[in-house]
């Protein structure tokens, strides 16, 4: 199937790239809402489900047991820029397991953040826990602490963590994941591809607390009040998550992944997002999300005008001089 | 028109993304030898088209009345990483000319380079010096100085500088460029949209000669001569141009640019190519090079091996497991 362009980047008088993609939005009852392009071929998510990977976390008492406030959980359904109050809570959730840094398994990478990196570079160098998963695996990590779990290899698929993981993401998307659509993730714990209108459906539920046990929805509505409370520590500074969730708090979820996946919950209108740009461009993502935001959630005036340069981005050269834009089409 | 997708990539059992483009190849009498998607459409070719904007430069004399050094002229065509020495060589560009660094109009970013951009970090902070288009933009204001020409407003489309460059485009590719199809690069420098038709017919007459004034000829082959003894200084290190380059020496020249572009000539075949991928995409757009210059030259057992991690290649986690490949589809 020919998935629409979905995005248009112009420059001066002419469309220099086009995004196409497909968007699934669904109720907590699994009706589609929105079905725009194929949203029945299997995608990865990505980090665009760290929310949900993040509920046996809560839903087992770990994060009672291990006190972890709503920074702490919110790191838990990060992509965070590395800045140094990321790296500190990283290592606070850590600490509160009687674990360190060397027990993260997601590898090492730069911070997102540019002047993170530029600053870190005056006085050290990257560790795990600049990674941007790295509050994400110390959720892992707590968790396996507190089955009693082995704590080396909690990144494997047949590790109880994982297991756990998945079993929660099948009860929340309906999807049925096995080994034939299992790959690695950049943090090198299993990705699951799923459709985006069953992810759309699990986002809705995750949002709603719908069609889940009592225990689960709790744990949902938890994960979703820490990133509302603390959307810095979803992503960071100048970051698309947290901008959206620190502009519309508990009303929007939304949580990027790699490859151009964006995922999403109005929790109010009960409904789940999730979408892909076949490219896998972040910018086109995020352009699209924030179409979809505008377009599902009942907005006044000032928050039309807040989201405006969300959805049609101004793009500007080294000199600051405006030289085009990205914006969404008809098609959304 | 819809182009084809022309690049896959994998993650584990399944395909992640996909990238649709278009490619030209031509010879330098306008004969199309290979045209997939959608060859007429204008494109803004960007940085791919940086030696034929030096061609003034040296067919001026002003590469011989300043001295100008292989590395040099590498420098002027160059989309460089901004390490030290490709900083150096911009700095002595404009010292010939009697200026500094205060002189470019480029803007300022870090260097492509992520190792020398932490680097510099730790010792003093991104100038103009370090944009990837400053020895572009070093040529430009040598031709100013000698022209005689103000070098404040060297980027201007009206400005002697780029007025000659227009023609020398207009020149090699045939194309009429006005103010219709006329863009803000990223460096502030005007950039025209042409068909990568065109494009392909330009670089084949930049590759071959042929179709050119005895002087432009010699301009170019003195350009091509320069980026095939010094590809270092058109990219940098690890970097896809100077790899083809440092590989196949004068037999190839490839030529990135923003948004998805490459340009390129295979002077023995007297052929030219241009390629866009449609969603800007460089890592796909480089997959395709690859895969055109391993089509059309005629390559011995060793130097198809070594072009396969480049139409082909492998990709890692951040703990260097192996977890997808990018590939090109049946298309080119």
């Amino acid at each position: 199937m020919n998935n629409p362009v979905l995005v248009e980047v112009t420059r001066g008088p002419l469309v220099e790239s086009r995004h196409r993609g497909a968007v699934a939005v669904s109720d907590a009852d699994g009706h589609s809402v929105l079905a725009v392009g194929d949203i029945s071929a299997p995608v990865f998510p990505r980090s665009a489900v760290k929310a949900l990977q993040a509920i046996p976390l809560v839903e087992r008492g770990v994060a009672d047991r291990y006190a972890l406030g709503e920074e702490e959980l919110a790191l838990a359904c990060a992509s965070h820029s590395g800045e140094p109050a990321h790296v500190a809570g990283v290592e606070r959730m850590l600490a509160k397991a009687g674990l360190d840094s060397s027990a993260l398994r997601c590898g090492v990478h730069w911070p997102i953040s540019q002047s993170a990196a530029y600053a870190l570079a005056r006085s050290g160098t990257a560790s795990a826990l600049h990674n941007n998963c790295s509050g994400k695996h110390a959720g892992f990590l707590c968790l396996a602490c507190a089955m009693g779990a082995d704590t080396d290899e909690y990144f494997r698929p047949d590790h109880p963590v994982q297991r756990e993981v998945r079993a929660v993401l099948e009860d929340l998307t309906g999807a049925v994941i096995g080994q034939e659509v299992c790959a690695v993730d950049g943090c090198s714990v299993p990705t699951w591809a799923m459709p985006l209108e069953k992810l759309a459906y699990g986002f809705a539920k995750f949002g709603a607390g719908h069609g889940l046990s009592p225990a689960r929805a709790a744990a949902a509505a938890r994960l979703r009040r820490a990133c509302a409370a603390k959307p810095w520590y979803v992503a960071g500074s100048a970051r698309f998550c947290t901008e959206i969730m620190e502009r519309f708090g508990a009303r929007v979820f939304v949580k990027t992944g790699a490859e151009g996946v964006y995922c999403g919950a109005l929790p109010e209108q009960g409904l789940g997002i999730a979408l892909k740009c076949d490219d896998g461009a972040g910018r086109a993502a995020q352009a699209i999300m924030a179409a979809v935001v505008a377009r599902f959630l009942p907005l006044d005036a000032a928050e039309r005008a807040a989201l405006a340069p969300l959805t049609q981005p101004v793009l500007r050269n080294w000199n600051g001089i405006e030289v085009g834009a990205i914006g969404v089409t008809d098609a959304i």
